[in-house]
């Protein structure tokens, strides 16, 4: 969060709703947090077909909020590798929830079953592997 | 979700996020959720200041995804009762984290600080609680 920018509210679920409540934004940070996606081309792949604008304004948004983080590709000087920050990892287990509670209401589709199933079988340690992941090498976990 | 909509993708968390990836929804339901609250007098009371149009056109949608359900106030005939359904209920595991993960990077104000503590010290019962409080009569967590 920006110093300048002031919160309508000091209540908790605000401060996650005023850095978080957009659907792209949450979209982004599922794809670095479970899709092990890192780059900007593979943010705009993502099947729910994000646009170039929303995109880069997002992720300037969530560097401004301390949820993400970029440096430059050491294999590729043109290319940034965009990562979750401490902060953004700290996430995991709001959107192992949200996992769990689409899958109570929405079919599960075959590629996602397996996550699925550890989050309904095996919470915590499934949480503490992706944020494990996250804090050292991406690994992709959907 | 009406069956006319058409989701971006199958993913779990792109189904959360469609449902209810916007600030407004989720500032809806942690009223009902966590503040007791019923009313659209009391929604639009919030600290955060919904304004009018965004306030009715939400609550419709949420109400055509299955999130909430409206009656009658039989007290007086002219106000609706908005509650959450059971697939609204099944949302409070998500809220409990989102307030843990805001409580991490931005202070409780002393209002919250007995639910934030119940949260951080038993999560699963205060998730119970809840949502026995929600299938039952309304109360007031927040």
């Amino acid at each position: 969060m920006k110093a300048t920018q002031q919160l309508r509210s000091d209540c908790p679920i605000n401060y996650m709703v005023e850095l978080l409540g957009d659907k792209w934004s949450l979209l982004i940070v599922r794809d670095i947090l479970l899709a092990g996606k890192n780059f900007y081309g593979d943010f705009l792949a993502s099947e729910e077909k994000i646009a170039t604008n929303i995109l880069s304004s997002r992720l300037v948004s969530l560097e401004e909020k301390g949820i993400i983080t970029k440096k430059k590709d050491p294999e590729n000087g043109t290319k940034f590798i965009y990562s979750l920050t401490p902060k953004g990892v700290a996430l995991t287990p709001i959107f192992v929830e949200m996992m769990l509670w689409s899958a109570k209401y929405h079919a599960v589709p075959p590629e996602r079953a397996a996550v699925v199933y550890r989050a309904k079988t095996d919470k915590s340690r499934l949480i503490l592997e992706i944020q494990q992941s996250l804090s050292g090498s991406a690994k992709q976990v959907f």
